[in-house]
């Protein structure tokens, strides 16, 4: 165990990579402290936006976005094409500017293409090009070549950022046709430009002009609201039945894991939009497989890849594609390319008319197909689902939250029936305090010997475990665990024991959730407690149902275990378990009261439960004003100590004299924090002295980790936090990173023993179908070794051993201040609270915070209540900036929630 | 419902592609009806094998085979090298033939290499390639041209085989160096060579000589063996530390997902082998992109890439490739190749031995890393793991299976302590009776209308389930469910309810696994018995504890419906709920004795309980010529079901008068078989007999299909086989198609409606963290389209309603004729017996099949007993040719281990 000094300083370390030796040049030192915020992710439903990709490099992507320019701007109108149109191509990232732009292409040969095919043009099309910035080196090669007479509007002076970019001001525009009002509009636009034709990522290095990964985001939503001016932006109305069609297209650079200017891979640059995309496949030899491998890469992100196209080589590679595709997917063929550089393609896209017709007509079918059933997911959901927890009726259809995707710690969320748009919102819940994963965009320092430079890498925990969601399946999809071993399952048993179980436990039980976890444990524990105490000798003699033992549990009131009988009878009686919900529920346990710790206006306060007599307590006992003295191993001399040690003692002395018969078979406890009980802090001295009671008298102690582990609280284990270790340890939802289901009991030796024996029927016979399935398995030694490690967390400091302090605690103070507010717990990635609230607006099925969590959803908050109490939760990962902005946020909001309740107050009066 | 006559029809009928109006061509006709065995797979693991792929075509694989080849043969001896060498070089496939052939390549090369690099050899080495077959214009054109004087052997006289191939001898060898002894040999292989220089499929189908993928896997397992020649084959000791140093490598043709001459995709067609691969990259402008999406490719099929390896282009790809791999794969850069086709390449050999050497002695430790793990596996899972339903006393450690992978229904089983061998073992227990996926390599005809032509493909369940699996983790990961709504869970609920809840239910609640489910399903129907009953007005006054009202479930002897404990309350005391066990089950139901159905000595007969007597009942109605008679509607109006009737309503009568207090809340069974309880058959006119008589008394009927749900029993849902409805229904193990846990439990409006009101309280306050997790819910959508699509699941018959047979029927009939044998069930994908056996030979910790279980594992068959009850099982679309096999080796070891059983009774008298 490391000091418990260590293990509460609250000094930033900076994580240094370990061969220092080596240059290093920074672009954002900063970044390597802090992390940046996530990118505020947001665009329009209310028209088609598109991805284009490419198997390879120089497959046609840009003749594609052309032919797609064409086709819209100039197809006669029809139901899905108003008359007026607009066509946006957007090319984020641009090598071999100025002699390669791609934008200037499109732009150039809609022109020539419109003057060619449109000999007596009965409408106007305004085209322009417009390319924003460039490296220094690629506006200088401009600025003295004149880019063939492209004027060149020099906006901010052509200012030298600090970044090593201009801003280029590169504009052109062309009014084709006759010479009336516009009715279509081609905008085109360049953002980055570099002038040598390498990876971006190389010219961005080369040219000492690297732009962040999250810039280029914020570029590319600026880009992505072109076509809504005049309808409010993002807030307009928006409607997809708007007289004016607009079609956007976003190009990428390159294949689809090219580099972006950062050394991001664009497939991940660009993730967090996953705008539905077309795949530019390849029709030479061995275009085959890059075109599968590329789309397979797309997948393995998210993206949902509405059309592949590609040019004929005379190949036929359309046909094993639209196997592989299962005929799903469309695989459109375009004629082939004239190889004659001079020749100005006018004839090859007269050809390929109909090729980009039908793509067109996919991307906007599929578009529709998309809206449509955005739109009828509500109901959908509110007729055939069975939510949990959630009274059905209190749900309206606008209620419902449509999950379009999730991207690290935010979910997309498509707001049809509002406003037609893509928001974001940061999942607070953590999704039922599973959640691990983060987006950061992370930027690390990597090195390379050969090429003894550093190196920007983006990790990101999300799609590296998607990767290896498809290769545990792939391998093994689920195999059979009982007298068997695979890779997965054993290393994640080894890298169980080495972490949370570490010091203590022996053995690795799987099973599927934490209710399971619990249920097996409680088995383990009774199994012991009879071997201990010489009582499993008469039991084979006994018949089943005469049975004249009866095993309990002495829990904490307020602690939760799980939804299943098993697990319910280790708590005591609550919301959960009336007869309404649950008739076989009698309450197998005894169940103490215990003391609990929060801050309370700026102060960390304990509460004692009423059998234990404050007069008996000294005050410098029952105040702190650090949480972490609360920690402290030296309270154990206190007087609270002595307590609250007579207090269990009594309890149990009371119990055992009761009946002959019936005997605590095991201590479970959550340590330090009792999650759906209402995110309550136990003291951790009151649990100390209670597990220190039970080993004196031979009961098994059971922690319920299953919401404590995995740093859920800053460290590996809760355990570490009480100082002491349990028989048996239960774990569950952050264990896989958030990914899939999967729990585990760790037991000691001893527990393990008691079953051992000469049949099988002394054996533990309790077991799962998917027990230690591989996906789970695999995903549980990825997000213990991620978490982990400090190449991948760079929230850890001591060693690795604690996070550090996510939440500012000035603001947690100020908070804890605020009238509204009666009790706040902060710790690890947890934030509680609890609303000061009487009568029905207290307790679990209150409904009082609901106009509360209501404004956090605007602010891009997706909480989730237990009653009047709210919390904020994070990933282990998630950066100490991102938590500080939603801390402001919710600071904001209760100010607001505190003034509207007291208003109300002071208008009943 | 469809009629009943037609559900049983056993004729197999041809389902055809829908546009028949295509012409066919058919390669094997007879692959439509009935599927090709799965190939038997077998490597050896005394020696590296390698296979080499490439991120596109003409990227240097056929260079980096020459490098490693001189590399391995002509390196001083050392630790991991003895002095006696073998290289084996083997090229599947080989496109452009004669005039491109790589073995011939490395041949030659490395021959030259050998005779330019060592001025004075002092060993000698002798080299040799070999071509053995090829497409008839292939074979023509090096029979004309003589291929540059290398002797043609003609073997079997080149005889034109059926498939358009002859049988080529092309060899030629070579003695290198001193003309001594051999100290190292280098062995060249192609196996079938094609004429055009065009992807493999595309030279099959043009040149008439198609070979099925099963043919090339066996051909590659017979080169696989080359170097194992007096070592006994697979059979043979093969110790690692062998004095000959032998090193396979496969190359494969073109990039990674480049079809194999089938059609099929290479890194699918070899996927069986799962062997290490060396991916060797690009290093052009564009190759990150695609050497990053070659190796996802890679891992989407669960191949372990050890290293990559490129050719400098001086874009220093090398970086963004390692951040990428995050340094835990080698990246290795080769020299530039010289562009100059004349070049001997001799200097570039000589620049490229050192990383030729690394990549080696990467290749060699990564081997050796494998076979050590490998070897520490066994007992590292018996000191950690903590398998559930195992006497751990009674697993020795040459007990415990190592699964290295799982292919379709096989796993691939390490035997390192034995022979040192990969060998494959049939899943006969489907992973406790998860699995679904098969591997089959189907061959399926695909039209298209641009190609106007058939097109075989192979559609491979495994692979597609691992790519949505990544997709789903990227697009989703887990995302909180109580009020939201994401688009797998939509799918998932939708089909769900159109499929197995068809007709009846309405609502989807998801949870984790059956266990789960069930306690759902008991709190539904206890809710729906008291709103029925009226017995939910007078709960809200009733305090927690003043309990005046008792509910029990009506359930079946022998039933089981899961481990925790409220599931288990609901099944009667078993060996799994032995205080021992369970300290907390006291069995809170009125359990029946079933009548049960199997055959015996050919006959399918009845077995009744006690309390129905046989006098009453008709010998006509207790035995039957043919299974599917037991599913006769016509029996509803036999004796036999009025006696049925009668036993019910006499045991409810019973129950109610002896309290009034207790109520039955709820009937719970497992329709038609009894799965844990020893794969009993009900009979199902008991079970038609028992839900009409409770849903007469409002008690709500739960149907337990979490074993006997998606095709289990050759019916989607059981339900269809006992011809009535449930009011609620669980369903979990094959739903995912066996890849991760995931349970649903339907209901009806009726039963939803009891939990809606006012109050959050009155809701259903069940749910656990993953609810409706996105993988899960991927899967299962995934898995029920594939089972009850007739163009995926070829065994589906009746308008795809059933599956046909999948026993013979005859050869199960011959097994119940066996003396050892007491009983058989085979019904859809089950197959079980009972063993006749006696005392502690009998039930459910009995050993007594131990040594036939052994036995069939030694035929390739991975079999799980229930005690002294054995079974099969299958997957919905595994073959019945592959069913035959494995019933015809059972039949052969049940033979045998009768006649064992009786030798040691005759003795023993």
């Amino acid at each position: 165990m490391f000091p418990l000094s260590a293990l509460f300083a609250t000094a930033r370390r900076r994580i240094l990579p370990t061969p220092t030796s080596l240059r290093l040049r920074l672009h954002h030192p900063n970044l390597f402290s802090t992390q940046p915020p996530p990118p505020s992710i947001e665009y329009t439903l209310s028209h088609p936006i598109y991805m284009i990709w490419g198997a390879n490099t120089g497959v046609g992507k840009t003749l594609v976005s052309t032919g797609l320019a064409s086709s819209f701007l100039l197809s006669p109108p029809s139901l899905s094409l108003p008359p007026t149109r607009k066509f946006i191509y957007l090319k984020p990232v641009q090598t071999g500017f100025p002699s390669d732009s791609d934008s200037r292409f499109v732009y150039n040969k809609f022109s020539q293409f419109f003057l060619h095919g449109i000999k007596n043009p009965s409408f106007t099309v305004l085209a322009s090009n417009h390319v924003l910035k460039a490296s220094i080196s690629a506006a200088d090669s401009v600025l003295t070549r004149g880019s063939d007479g492209v004027p060149v509007v020099e906006t901010g002076e052509g200012g030298e950022l600090e970044s090593g970019f201009r801003d280029l001001g590169l504009y052109e525009e062309s009014k084709l046709g006759e010479d009336g009002a516009v009715a279509a509009e081609l905008i085109c636009k360049t953002m980055y430009g570099w002038r040598e034709a390498v990876s971006a990522h190389l010219a961005a290095e080369r040219e000492g002009a690297v732009v962040d990964d999250l810039e280029v985001l914020e570029m590319l939503k600026r880009g992505l609201g072109i076509g809504l001016e005049g309808r409010g932006g993002c807030e307009g109305s928006g409607e997809s039945g708007d007289n004016v069609g607009v079609f956007s297209l976003v190009e990428t650079a390159g294949g689809v894991a090219s580099p972006g200017p950062s050394g991001s891979l664009q497939c991940d640059l660009y993730r967090p939009f996953r705008l539905p995309a077309i795949l530019v496949g390849d029709g030479r030899l061995g275009g085959i497989s890059s075109t599968i491998s590329a789309y397979e890469s797309l997948k393995l992100r998210g993206y949902d890849v509405v059309a592949v196209v590609f040019e004929d080589h005379g190949l036929v590679n359309e046909v094993p594609l639209l196997s592989y595709l299962r005929n799903r997917v469309p695989v459109l063929v375009l004629p082939p390319i004239p190889e004659d550089m001079s020749d100005t393609l006018m004839e090859w896209f007269d050809e390929a008319q109909t090729v980009f017709g039908s793509l067109k007509e996919t991307m906007i079918l599929a578009y529709i197909q998309r809206i449509e059933r955005l739109h009828s997911m509500p109901k959908m959901a509110q007729d055939i689902f069975w939510w949990p927890f959630t009274q059905h009726k209190l749900v309206p259809e606008e209620a419902v939250t449509i999950i379009d995707s999730r991207c690290g710690e935010n979910f997309a969320v498509p707001k049809v029936l509002k406003n037609n748009f893509i928001t974001q919102q940061f999942d607070a819940c953590a999704s039922w305090w599973t959640q691990g994963p983060d987006l950061t965009l992370q930027v690390i320092l990597f090195f390379l010997i050969t090429y003894k430079d550093s190196w920007k890498l983006t990790m990101w925990f999300q799609i590296e475990l998607a990767r290896d969601m498809g290769y545990a399946a792939a391998r093994f999809g689920h195999v059979m665990f009982p007298e068997n071993v695979h890779e997965p399952a054993l290393e994640c048993a080894e890298l169980l024991l080495e972490g949370v179980g570490k010091g203590w436990a022996s053995r690795t039980f799987f099973s599927d959730n934490g209710s399971t976890a619990i249920e097996i444990a409680l088995k383990m524990a009774f199994r012991k407690f009879l071997f201990d105490n010489g009582m499993l000798l008469d039991l084979p003699k006994a018949k089943t149902g005469d049975r004249c033992i009866e095993l309990k549990v002495l829990a904490l009131r307020g602690s939760y275990h799980g939804d299943t009988l098993g697990a319910m009878e280790a708590q005591a009686p609550s919301s959960y378990t009336g007869f309404l919900q649950q008739p076989w529920y009698t309450g197998r346990g005894l169940f103490l009261d215990p003391p609990t710790a929060f801050m309370d206006n700026g102060v960390w306060k304990l509460s004692l439960p009423e059998r234990i007599h404050p007069e008996n307590v000294k005050v410098e006992d029952m105040a702190f004003r650090l949480r972490d003295e609360l920690f402290c191993k030296s309270r154990d001399g206190s007087s609270l100590a002595a307590c609250y040690s007579s207090y269990i003692s009594q309890a149990l002395s009371l119990h055992s004299r009761m009946s002959e018969y019936s005997h605590i078979g095991a201590l479970i406890i959550e340590p330090v924090i009792q999650g759906s009980g209402g995110m309550l802090m136990v003291d951790p001295l009151f649990q100390r002295v209670l597990v220190e009671e039970c080993q004196r008298r031979k009961i098994p102690v059971i922690f319920d980790e299953v919401f404590t582990g995995f740093w859920r609280l800053g460290v590996e284990s809760a355990a570490e936090l009480l100082c002491c270790q349990p028989d048996i340890a239960c774990f569950a939802k952050l264990m896989t990173g958030g990914i899939v289901p999967l729990a585990a009991t760790l037991a000691t030796d001893a527990v393990f023993n008691a079953f051992v024996g000469d049949s099988k029927l002394q054996a533990l016979l309790h077991g799962h179908s998917y027990t230690a399935h591989a996906l789970g398995c695999t995903a549980a030694a990825k997000s213990i070794k991620w978490f982990k490690e400090s190449k991948t967390n760079i929230n850890l400091i001591s060693e690795g051993s604690l996070l550090r302090e996510l939440w500012d605690m000035d603001l947690v103070q100020q908070i804890s201040l605020l009238r509204t507010v009666d009790r706040v717990v902060a710790l690890g990635t947890l934030c509680a609270l609890e609303l000061r609230a009487e009568g029905s607006n207290a307790g679990y099925a209150s409904l009082f915070a609901r106009s509360l969590l209501q404004n956090l959803r605007e602010d891009g908050i997706y909480a989730r209540p237990l009653g009047n109490v709210i919390y904020l939760m994070c990933g282990p990962c998630t950066s100490p900036r991102t938590c500080r902005q939603l801390l402001e946020k919710l600071y904001r909001r209760l100010e607001e929630f505190g003034r509207a309740n007291e208003n109300l107050k002071s208008s009943q009066v």
